[in-house]
């Protein structure tokens, strides 16, 4: 890694960064969640999706009264790990052949999806606590339980997704 | 997400095709967690990362076992999804000061990467039991204990290094 310009940061510069960053990943989440629930066949999962894409669009609309809260303007920073996530997910969707592969496939991406956002929300959270924050760490407390909700759920719809792929598929290399 | 050529493949098939990803995600993360080691100020936090180095050099080694106990040569497939938060992480590399905020900076990207992986893992140890892959599934489960134990040595450090980095930027905006 070169050496840039230096920033001069307080962690609470650096909390207000990486709320942006939260902003920008749930904002890019929205459009790939619609993505992946149109393209997923199990209903159940299909109906897992949809219904995690109406939080996530809450989840901005939460972000955007921390800001409130804090005095700032809401403003997302590209966040490049949610990008490859993504573009890791359009890879899976891009076709993958039969329907019950391609679910299994939904699932893992968008279990690595909930997972990057657990461990953003988490250090967003111990951040704010270190700062005093107490009204925005409750409003991200409550959106990390919905992202953990939401990863429970895929892992619970998996084992049957994977099964089902596996009853389709059932060849060994 | 525009439609392109049909990927015919079998459940095995794309665990496979985790596995190539888990693969190169790691390989990926030698280098980063190289950096990391590198550029941390704390000396609890530069040896945690140095050690989740030796280990996630070594877990290379086991996916090459896992590989060879599948028959079929090692091989990487690009991880976008590793790449993006790699990205994500020079972004914060690049600078950061003081020195504390920096570190806070580290956990916070170290977090993500190993939060990313738990959930890899996770997927490819549920669909490996679907398959009956005993002895890759309990490598992959060996890993994954180290990626949530270098998460929780994470967690537990940044509690410090975040009121550190108050303590010595103490300005709210």
């Amino acid at each position: 890694m070169k050496a840039m310009m230096t920033k001069e940061m307080t962690l609470h510069d650096f909390f207000l960064h990486e709320l942006g960053d939260a902003y920008d990943c749930e904002t890019q989440l929205t459009h790939a969640l619609a993505d992946m629930s149109a393209a997923a066949t199990s209903p159940e999962l299909k109906k897992a999706l949809a219904m995690h894409l109406t939080e996530t669009k809450a989840q901005v609309v939460h972000l955007d009264q921390v800001f409130d809260e804090l005095g700032i303007k809401a403003k997302g920073k590209h966040c490049a790990g949610m990008a490859g996530i993504i573009e890791e997910g359009k890879d899976a969707l891009n076709g993958i052949q039969p329907a019950s592969v391609l679910d299994a496939a939904i699932v893992t991406i968008a279990h690595r999806a909930e997972h990057y956002e657990i461990a953003m929300y988490r250090s967003l959270i111990t951040i704010g606590d270190t700062l005093g924050l107490s009204q925005p760490v409750t409003t991200l407390k409550m959106i990390l339980k919905q992202e953990e909700a939401a990863d429970a759920m895929l892992t619970s719809l998996g084992v049957g997704i994977n099964k089902k792929a596996f009853a389709e598929t059932p060849v060994h290399a």
